[in-house]
């Protein structure tokens, strides 16, 4: 066949896939095998891998080949999808120079190494220095590509991760959680302490087992180890490629639960990575549409499934049987009235539905001030600190707890918190979708027979790839657009029913 | 500093030693950490990093810069034997287009991840066609290589990893081995049979045992775990990249010497590429010399120091205790006959000395037919057993202990075997050297200080990277160009007094 414009950017994109995907398993090793003493070095791989990948799609012959092929037709509209996501891609690397891409990358790297030691020693002036190199780095980036996309710098970050995602859209969603969420917060810790208390199963866990369960779960929702591993960090995270998925978590030997659940909800990301098109697989349109649709997918999976009475009635048995637990505090209903425990707390990723979006709100304003409003890395934990006793009426002990607690600003992902709680309400929304199309959705997680679950995501969210735009797709799924209506629904249906 | 044609060399190379590396923690992921599944995405990251690397050092631009460099003057030293080893490095990157460099990782990658299946299964069958393929395409780079470099095909193979290395000076060094290994191997076993055996440790002795011991000797030996990692694979490696060594081995519960023994091995290599010169890390210059000096390294641990009685006494105790182990047959005297048990078998990582120049002679001669003699992939396990019958006496129950046992060929490692018998004359070279040289190397490996040694290897070896050749570097070492005679005398000396 003769080459086209079109199929030489399907060629030059299939191999920066490939590069990219060297990068995700680099990654993956940082942050679950790397000794300490490793990071300088893969910083500098890293570093190079970038700036390849960078020469590679800013080369004069991309943006004639994308002109070339803009002018065409004939495309199908996954091939016109697949465009207009390389253009995309190309505006959003052209805008930065080499030596700017190779000193975010070698930055990052440093700064989340840095991070690794500074986090657990709660020691936020060690890893100061690191933190403001990224963020003036990140700055800069922010400030070119708004130039070229004719965007506020904050926006031009939000859009890497989801695209068309812009903060005045975001601020009255939002504004309506804020509005919305104290006063049920409220009413459910008044709810809760009316009641008696559930009773944590007694511990130890011991780190073994947890993995044992957490793997027979992931298998139950057909993770498939030939395909994936899981491994520990820092950070819970799920990363590799979709052939080859590396899930991970971090078990407390005296709380199962949070292990459990972090495995869980990286499941669901990696469902969604291992459901892309099959058939685009190294395009861009073959990639995850953005991050609020891919954290849907992981909140789908734990918020809406797996922190559900259904669900637990399934599990409970299970999750004795790992620990051989008897007795009451191992049966379903303390077991889900457990994972349905309000309790404003420190850390974002054990926090509980309901207070999660303040964490998230806080994240966002506080990089959207670091971004475009003039604070500096240095304000950030008093800034911090002062956040949460607004939001939730708690002030961390220290900055472990606090400002240090995720890696994102320090591996330069900003403008990136936002998308958890878009994927929060995309997830309540989707779910109630599934749920009236499918009765056999519902019916099926008391039994652990997530198939038609898995059906239904499969066909509505994961083998779109890229074809639609995040609320093309969500539409799609649910008839509307995006809004906050299922969430809260939802919220006030678990926790104060 | 101005730029000149050299430190624009030097650039180059030090941004392919960021790839070269990147890829190294791929090859370790592979073989240490990746589901099966994972294999032919890893395969196009390979491939596509490979050919990112080829199209840089064989860029129009190199062949000019090399040219001008040349011509200049005023390089140090250590600065013309980098540019030595950059012209080197561009002979044979350039003998190769870049469809052939692509074609040959995908082959080698697909077949690796076929052996690792087939060789447990002993299915030779199996993995054959792979096996085809690659050995197709290393025929064709070999041919190219001939052709660019002047030397016969599998000269060139082996001129890759060993520079300057030949078949003419090989065959006599092997005749002669052949000449006088059969003879000492008879005297070995008579002896052997005429006194009583050793009596192995009861095991079993569980995994993590044997990995906590193994981390303990490498501790002692200097190996800094903020700089590498012990794992597990199929075939123990030294991999990783200096600042990150990764080593890995594999455990057998019913026999810790074998897993401990190749930990020791590895750490071996492990300590030459944290000693190479930190000053010229990234460049060629600053990378090991050869893999028979390489392998001198690993014998020179394992072989000249870790199977000695002196060595013995001081780790018997930890053996033992690593295990909870009492009684007679933990004492040195018995752990140390156990490590110097002379017995014909099958698999060559096990061999003990005097046989294993038998199966890399085998190997060698095997590889050096399919390359140049005509002899096929399918022929290989009839060859195989009937040259393990003529060397050894013995005939491979199954494939597995025969021609699937060794990753190299399935890897694409085609005229790398003669390094391991031209590592064990160096090693034995270079140890004799070092023990007339320095007195505190024998005394301090009886109480577990292995300080002196590692200054003299340091000094002599290590630190030297691809300053001298490797000729060179055994002359400046140990007075006298290599040959057989120290090898032969530590055989006589150990297997026969």
């Amino acid at each position: 066949m003769a080459e086209t414009p079109y199929s030489r950017l399907e060629k030059l994109f299939r191999r920066l896939s490939a590069l990219a995907d060297a990068e995700a398993v680099l990654d993956w090793d940082q942050a679950a095998m790397m000794p300490r003493g490793g990071a300088t070095a893969r910083a500098g791989q890293v570093a190079e891998l970038r700036a390849v990948r960078h020469g590679m799609i800013s080369a004069p012959e991309t943006g004639d080949l994308l002109d070339a092929a803009e002018e065409g037709d004939g495309l199908d509209a996954w091939q016109a999808a697949n465009l207009h996501h390389m253009r995309r891609r190309w505006t959003h690397a052209t805008a930065l120079d080499e030596t700017l891409v190779r000193a975010l990358a070698e930055a990052e790297s440093a700064c989340e190494t840095a991070w690794r030691t500074a986090r657990p020693e709660a020691d936020f002036a060690a890893v100061l220095p690191s933190l403001q190199a990224v963020l003036d780095l990140v700055r800069e980036a922010a400030a070119a590509k708004a130039g070229t996309l004719g965007l506020d710098p904050y926006d031009a970050l939000l859009d890497q991760y989801e695209p068309g995602a812009r903060a005045e859209d975001i601020d009255p969603v939002f504004d309506e959680l804020e509005d919305f969420l104290p006063g049920l917060l409220g009413e459910v810790l008044a709810a809760q302490a009316a009641g008696s208390a559930p009773t944590p199963p007694p511990g130890p866990f011991p780190a073994d087992k947890q993995r044992a369960l957490g793997m027979r779960l992931m298998e139950a929702f057909g993770f498939d180890f030939d395909h994936g591993r899981l491994d520990e960090s820092l950070h819970p995270f799920c990363g590799g490629v979709p052939e080859d998925i590396r899930v991970t978590t971090r078990y407390d030997e005296d709380d199962f639960a949070s292990g459990l659940m972090a495995i869980l909800h990286e499941t669901g990301h990696a469902l969604y990575d291992r459901g892309l098109p099959r058939a685009w697989r190294g395009q861009p349109v073959g990639d995850a549409i953005g991050m609020a649709v891919h954290e849907s997918q992981s909140l789908l999976i734990e918020m809406q499934v797996c922190r559900s009475r259904p669900f637990m009635d399934f599990a409970a048995p299970l999750i004795a049987g790992a620990f051989s637990g008897k007795g009451a505090e191992w049966e379903a209903g303390n077991l889900h009235r457990l994972a349905i425990r309000v309790r404003p707390g420190f850390i974002r990723v054990d926090a509980d539905e309901v207070t999660y979006p303040a964490h998230v709100i806080l994240r966002y304003r506080l990089e959207k001030a670091m971004i475009e409003g003039g604070m500096e890395a240095a304000d950030l934990p008093g800034a911090w600190n002062q956040g949460m006793e607004r939001a939730l009426g708690i002030t961390p002990p220290s900055d472990r707890e606090g400002c240090l607690q995720d890696v994102h600003w320090y591996d330069g992902a900003w403008g990136y918190f936002p998308t958890y709680t878009l994927g929060a309400m995309t997830a309540a929304q989707l779910f109630q979708a599934a749920d009236r199309a499918d009765g056999a959705i519902g019916e099926g997680i008391a039994r652990g027979d997530f198939a038609p679950l898995l059906a239904w995501l499969g066909e509505n969210v994961h083998a779109k790839g890229s074809l639609l735009s995040s609320d093309q797709l969500i539409i799609a799924a649910t008839g509307r657009p995006l809004d906050a209506g299922a969430f809260k629904a939802h919220l006030k249906r678990r926790y104060l029913d």
